[in-house]
């Protein structure tokens, strides 16, 4: 089924207490698009400068990424650059250089107005509103955000929610959107502002999703080196809706399998710098690490298994 | 299966966000045998002063603890005194009285020497290393430890740590004990300091179990409420340590069923201040808590889920 993101290409410049990397390939659009693209053909739309070096253009291709929605403008291409702690868990941002993506309207092309899945990356919620507006009956629309516009455009992130059937967000950011510090709370919270689906991810301790009334509760896959954890979020939001776009249904049993996909792809992301593990990865391994998930997580009944005092 | 305790009974003072409580039920080997006697019968051995209320010796009792290891010595019982914040994270100790239980070298009674299954409190470890000497055959020693004796006692620790079965530490425990940030390279290197099991408990994000080579995920129960974390570890440990006497066996299946049962029985004790929840509680909200752990966990095989691009 088809799987439509839109986002930002980027080149991104990181540290980590284990390495640097300067302009690798990066951006929300580019992790979500290279993992979902392991599950199901996928759609990009999104914005580049003169610069963006045309090996990025054809890595994308070779993984089946529908380029026709990415439009390269004059100017540079949108740059971030980050710096990890030893802890890993959250990005302090050293600079960021919008550029091109500073005047980015998307437009989808015709053949992308189809699209039956969509994937609003952590743009501007207007933005993601107009991407709304030009897909004509989508199965299901899932969007990004971040704490900027939680505070800074509020009004119009709320405006965007209640037109958006699933949200990703970061514990941090659910308990800032809500406004209330205990997660079962600030996730009834969030599925009263419009999106029936939340799935809020907690790094090194998992994932959580909540559809209606199931909660269902996954923990990471357990690592022992976290390179660099930039794209694990846009990369679990790709295995999660790559899975749900190739399952073509939006079920409850899916949606659990598709948290186990999402999973896995963001443990590949973590293990090396940038995009870099994602370009040798193979079916055969994340298969394998689908079934270690659910040895991971699965026990016997334990039935009635209390005494009388 | 006979299942023993040996650790602290003691009068907390605990404020938390959303309430006081002064001199109320406390203490590890309470909370744990607490917990423990919902699935199999348990024998407790500490220390109380002459001013330990009768009431509380009764509510033992009416749960069906073997209260022969209990003496009462002249003096106070041991007080604790802590402040929880807004996160219900981690207590603040704001003062600790040892009273009776500065002197506290536990002596088995005759009867206890045979116990199967033996937990060993959260005590110094040469005290805990005197309970390994004294219990005859046992099937599985578990232990608790924490930051005061993994600065302050490492050495005794450490040779204690040779002498036990299994272990149950928090996050931040296990990283120190370790001196590894990763919690799975920290897991692995406590594994080789002698105890064969290992649980991490991560309070909201829920818990991990290494037995040997497998590794198992547990979340949290989904809670809206969480009203005084005090005695949420020790519940856990009785929970889990009162499931495997219950069924006797110690197989991994059987270990993962006993973590399901330490979360749901730490789950009851956060709802209230001190001992409250576990007072009322009855088996069938066990049962309850139990299968409900199953629809917050478990998922449908994902098969052979990738495409070929």
């Amino acid at each position: 089924m088809s799987l439509l993101v839109v986002g930002s290409v980027a080149l991104d410049s990181v540290e980590t207490p284990f390495g640097k990397e300067d302009e690798v390939l990066g951006g929300s659009a580019t992790f979500f698009s290279t993992a979902a693209s392991f599950f199901t053909p996928v759609r990009l739309v999104a914005v580049v400068g003169e610069d963006f070096p045309e090996r990025h253009i054809d890595f994308l291709k070779a993984r089946g990424v529908d380029l026709s929605g990415l439009v390269r403008r004059e100017g540079k291409t949108f740059r971030w650059k980050g710096r990890y702690g030893f802890e890993l868990n959250e990005a302090k941002t050293l600079d960021t250089q919008l550029n091109v993506f500073q005047h980015f309207v998307p437009e989808l092309p015709p053949a992308f107005q189809s699209s039956e899945y969509v994937m609003l990356g952590n743009i501007h919620p207007d933005l993601q509103s107009k991407v709304v507006d030009q897909v004509q009956s989508p199965k299901l629309v899932a969007m990004d955000t971040m704490n900027f516009w939680i505070t800074g455009e509020n009004a119009a992130l709320r405006k965007t929610l209640r037109r958006v059937d699933m949200l990703f967000v970061n514990d941090a950011e659910a308990r800032q959107l809500a406004g209330e510090h205990n997660i079962i709370k600030a996730a009834r919270a969030i599925l009263s502002m419009g999106p029936k689906r939340l799935v809020i991810k907690r790094g090194e301790y998992g994932s959580l999703l909540f559809d209606g009334d199931h909660i269902f509760g996954l923990p990471a896959f357990p690592l022992t080196d976290v390179f660099d954890p930039t794209g694990a979020g846009d990369t679990f939001a790709g295995g999660f809706l790559g899975y749900v776009a190739r399952a073509g249904k939006i079920d409850h049993p899916t949606l659990r399998q598709a948290m186990v996909a999402g999973t896995v792809m963001a443990s590949f992301t973590v293990e090396k710098f940038s995009l870099e593990r994602l370009r040798t990865l193979e079916n055969r391994e994340i298969n394998e690490r689908l079934a270690t998930v659910k040895r991971l997580t699965h026990f016997e009944d334990l039935g009635d298994a209390t005494r009388i005092v």
